[in-house]
């Protein structure tokens, strides 16, 4: 979470993940059509090391998180994943479901807006990543399924049980997380789960569009609100004003505050810096 | 909630209360018709001890709850208990809303489902019984009344002001708390109230084919989504994705994923165990 | 929270906003509609001690937030807090910041409901201030912006960040918050943003017979329903249990509890003294 350099290299290369960049905005693409983007084990941890070295810069300002081919990310691979955990003994279980918490930790921690770009398939692993992320931006063809019991799962993996009823309600949450069944977009945008519903097809387009603007925005700004949204879930209410106060305090010291007020008295938009 | 006996006998007969058990599944009838299923001090607790018996068992892996007649529920009633109270002194007052409240802890804490199967008036009590299942299942007849303030007393009851705010967000929560007004079927699904619609006089029926449902698939993944959509209402982020991972583990040793890796293998439908 | 006197004196006249008092209820207008009603630090600080004033009477039953003219508030002043706040230094920032916050603070934990009548732009400080408030009575005319990014700032001001989550869930208040856009009456009702849409022009009315109602009811069981909503937000749920029964135990040794029953009895209308 800080810009200061460690001595860890940079990863040269992604192998289980295509990562792109380009001025502030980074686009991971799930990238296995041929399996509807079913996540292995090196997918997992990719995404869990991306995200810890994406927190160490300030050159990434918003992120998409998109799937290639015919859906978003239909959960882990039932071969690769399911199979191999039935051979595995109890420390590397905890080890395993460690490892897909972290991303979703990470996804809620990482200092800048993280936009899924859903269409088709969301299931299992796929869905909670949509749901930790802070905007789902999806098509008609987006189809949820917390589909965990209908593999013999909890229903509450990877943060589900936390996030589902904060961000759908109780009700809902329950229904989704017990019986695993698929949410159509329709369903979804009705009880709160998609940010924005697009024409089929540009549900990678308008991500891209809503991350370029967050990235050329006041970027400090969103990535304070993200903070805040995320601890605040876990905060009374006299701790939040608090933290609310000084974190404002401390942003109207930044360069974008004195950046609106000048721009708004020249009567010209504002230059933001994102500092 | 442990299936080890101890010198406690059984309950031959629970008298407030209609119980009938079918192969996993409870059915628990408020059944006093000609007042609405209005609760009585022994109908609180029946329903309190019954939850605790019910919990220590392995055998029920899913409960209905259903109102006998033309309605659920109508609440405490007015002459048994709101008379009564009012001769009460002051332990006797907290003994009595211990008992109300403990009744929205079992249901909220017992190892399996709780489907309330609502028709007609679900009222004070009632409607927080109801609010305390996992599950509403109701039919367009449904009408759900929080209506304390109106006998003088808080909107918060037996937990309401805990739960109502978590499923139906705290605006909503505010208003159907503090005025008491009905809610009918058609706001309660728009608001998030109501888990599945029905066709009239159907909610009975729908939810005891849920229970089936429940019953018969994976049981023990079914009771662990409650309990950790239970427990981490209260929990943090970072404590819920641990107690995920423990969960996912722990159930990745467990009977039914293993059943259902050899099922999805073999081309055939799972045969769950409930372990 | 008390009517116990001490020796501060009543402030006998607000100077930065407008307030009336009629039989129970206080209203509180926001009056500056040339600027529309934008606050000015002045403001700020008369609602914090006004709000702390009332809450030491038991004269005020409800109270309705209200803005004169075109529109509810336009949030913080530009010249007159922006500009002020670009030449303050860091104590000065926070003591700022920390006045904000105690505004809605006091809005939460005041002992009588507040109702916000919504009319026009509620922006920024002015949507968070309606945020604050039980009740959100609107006419199609409202328009909610929390526009805090748009001047470079977070989207967590005053707790909004804690609050709005618990009102319309996670994803649209991560939308809201970080986005700044302005949300249409017709949104804010499907979200749950609102509680009670109006006629247009009749916002202030609805919320004027509201408060009516609220106040000559049973006042002290809307005074412990408002206090239980807001404390169990942050609460577990076996201690809220525990803080209902003892809530309820307390009102029923209350004369509204009993007056009810006499009045159920005797077939009348309860005469009720809020007590």
């Amino acid at each position: 979470m800080s810009p200061f350099p460690s001595s860890a290299p940079r990863t040269e290369q992604w192998r289980h993940i295509r990562l792109t960049r380009h001025d502030g905005v980074a686009t991971v693409t799930l990238d296995r059509p041929g399996k509807l983007n079913a996540l292995t084990f090196g997918a997992y941890a990719d995404l869990r090391d991306l995200l810890a070295e994406l927190s160490r810069e300030r050159s990434v300002r918003a992120l998409v998180l998109a799937g290639e081919g015919r859906g978003f990310c239909s959960g882990g691979d039932v071969d690769d994943i399911i199979g191999a955990t039935l051979a595995m003994d109890t420390a590397q279980l905890l080890d395993f479901n460690r490892m897909t918490g972290q991303v979703v930790r990470a996804l809620r921690e990482c200092p800048f807006p993280v936009i899924a770009a859903v269409h088709g398939v969301a299931a299992g692993a796929g869905a909670v990543i949509a749901l930790a992320a802070d905007f789902r931006v999806a098509d008609p063809t987006a189809r949820f399924s917390f589909l965990f019991t209908k593999v013999g799962l909890s229903g509450g993996d990877m943060g589900a049980a936390y996030l589902l009823p904060r961000v759908v309600g109780l009700g809902h949450a329950t229904r989704l997380l017990m019986l695993g069944e698929p949410v159509g977009a329709a369903e979804a945008e009705r009880i709160g789960l998609i940010s924005e519903l697009t024409e089929e097809g540009q549900a990678q387009k308008a991500a891209a569009d809503l991350a370029r603007r967050l990235a050329d925005g006041p970027a400090l700004a969103h990535a304070q609100t993200k903070a805040l949204l995320t601890a605040e879930l876990d905060m009374p209410l006299a701790a939040s004003v608090e933290l609310d106060a000084a974190t404002q305090a401390l942003l109207m010291n930044g360069e974008d505050y004195a950046e609106f007020h000048a721009a708004f008295t020249e009567k010209r938009p504002p230059n933001w810096q994102g500092r």
